[in-house]
């Protein structure tokens, strides 16, 4: 770190992504020189207040990134790929938190406490995983590292807020109308692009995203292959079942191993979590510990709980997976790529 | 059926499941001289509607059963335990919606639409299965008979209505404290006699029923053990994450199979499903069909949807189960159960 500071751009200042980095950038020491809030037309001249400033967000044009050094893109795919090709072109390093570049074999899709050396490649576009899939690969990694993993099945309980703030506000009026017996009129659930909505109020979706020519949605396919990229593993067996549910924070998973390793006990695996970088082990029964949505929501850690074995599979294991969608399922795993970008000297300029 | 009507007590009556068995009473055609409504000595003298006549419900002793043929328990293990073998030597049929007698191999635990057959063994109590064991092997039967069954990997997604009526009050107070902001107090769940208790508004409590010694919970240790028991296969690998969420009605069920025979496809699995007694199938990606809690509420059937097969596993099928845990899941299969015994000539008077 040579520099006393960086400009950094948050791209989607005002979604409910973009308020969650501002919020994690301002209590984290990275050394900020400049800080440009940028969004579309539509939300341009937001005041966002900043370390005690208030901040006016600019819509983004191609110029936006002339002086910047780490752009933080959380504004939909398309602003990510309309603008993240010009941000690097004038010398940012981008981190995308959007789909668009994930699977592209040229830019490195990190969760830092898992592969952080991946960003030692980047070519200007880092991107950052799916939510659901942080989480999971990063309680899944010290097992990996550990006892070998030879399969993985999942089924996620996903909370609305990965949906945006408009998601936000339809869980919560939709419930209330639901309360007061008066009429829903489902807008946005289950994917807001579709062609139905569902009630979300007092419900559950097995639908989050589109779903795929094979059957699966476009969710539990980003769970697969993100995966397996991730832990560099791509004949690890993966499959996924995703459903929102009616709460607005944290998504849980109930994720199914088995391990290549003989005779794993669950001591061994709570050992290697217990130790993991980013993870926190809540996992009592006597004590009826374990964690939940509302109990992970506002941490930035993965929490795991319920980790036993199957009684059948001596090689299987059942792991309850934790964590803030918005935090380590987004906005802080951003940061933290941001964080590591300085620190290994990976900038353009 | 030589008889103009039987005499059919129901032991719960003004509990949430109880009141479910006197509205499917109302609606069926089961032939009826007498119904009489027992209850704990608290909720005695409730007046309930039925038929158009007013019913009192009077307090359960052995008396009551002198001149039943068929008794309906939904009163809790305890009430199970103290009656039922009463209401057998006078001569009623018990059928028991607790998990009292469900593991007694001298019991019989019946789902009419995999194993009607065991009613034939009844030596006076019939157990109704657990709710969430119900609705997974209604849809795995036809399965298991068409393509056999190797193992069974569930994750559900649980409707607070299974803990009573209570509960339901509970979520909806706590729904309404949690939309004002007003402090949330949890009286009841995950458990109302364990330890400790937390919100289930906006929330996932991944522990239904008390933790074992093995660190599963009571409740996942009924999928598995009942989920044998009524296939007849002791050796079917089965293991469950059950998990109780805020809404009031359905219980819905991510399962995995792995099924013996080679090259099964997905239109195999829909034509068993198809044509399976008390399934609906419900999926097709293209127009978002698929079940939820809230389209199964009200319904009796068990709605099957999300059919798909491992990208990896060959073998490998996920299937999105969802049931009125209420209907189903209890008062319905309660009843056909009655309905059967009448049918099969399986009274004891």
């Amino acid at each position: 770190m040579t520099r006393k500071g960086y400009n950094i751009a948050v791209v989607g200042a005002t979604g409910a992504v973009g308020q969650k980095i501002i919020e994690v950038l301002e209590e984290r020491d990275l050394p900020i020189n400049q800080l440009k809030l940028l969004s579309s037309k539509r939300s341009a001249g937001t005041i966002i207040n900043f370390k005690g400033n208030d901040l006016i967000v600019e819509e983004a044009t191609n110029d936006s990134f002339e002086d910047i050094d780490i752009a933080l893109f959380s504004a939909g795919g398309s602003v990510s790929k309309q603008f993240a090709n010009e941000a690097v072109k004038r010398g940012a390093v981008v981190v995308d938190n959007t789909s668009a570049f994930r699977m592209d074999e040229n830019v490195p899709l990190v969760v830092p406490e898992v592969n952080e050396n991946d960003l030692l490649r980047h070519q200007g576009i880092i991107a950052n995983p799916n939510c659901s899939t942080i989480q999971m690969v990063t309680a899944l990694k010290p097992l990996q590292d550990a006892f070998g993993l030879k399969r993985v099945i999942v089924s996620t309980y996903q909370a609305v807020s990965g949906a945006g703030n408009q998601a936000v506000e339809e869980l919560r009026n939709q419930t209330q109308n639901y309360l007061n017996n008066e009429e829903i009129h489902p807008e946005l659930f289950p994917v807001k692009g579709d062609k139905n909505h569902y009630p979300i109020a007092f419900n559950a979706l097995p639908q989050i995203d589109m779903f795929q020519d094979n059957g699966y949605t476009l969710e539990e396919m980003k769970m697969i292959n993100e995966t397996r990229k991730i832990l560099h593993k791509n004949e690890l067996a993966v499959t996924a079942t995703c459903v929102r549910l009616p709460f607005f924070t944290s998504h849980a998973e109930s994720v199914y191993i088995e391990v290549e390793e003989e005779g794993v006990s669950v001591e061994a695996l709570w050992e290697m979590l217990r130790k993991a970088p980013g993870v926190t082990l809540q996992d009592n029964p006597n004590i009826q510990e374990y964690p939940t949505p509302q109990s992970a929501a506002g941490k930035k850690d993965v929490f795991v709980g319920r980790v036993r074995k199957d009684l059948d599979n001596h090689n299987g294991f059942h792991l309850w997976i934790v964590s803030d969608n918005l935090l380590k399922g987004a906005a802080w795993n951003t940061v933290q790529i941001a964080e590591r970008v300085i620190e290994k000297n990976l900038l353009l300029k």
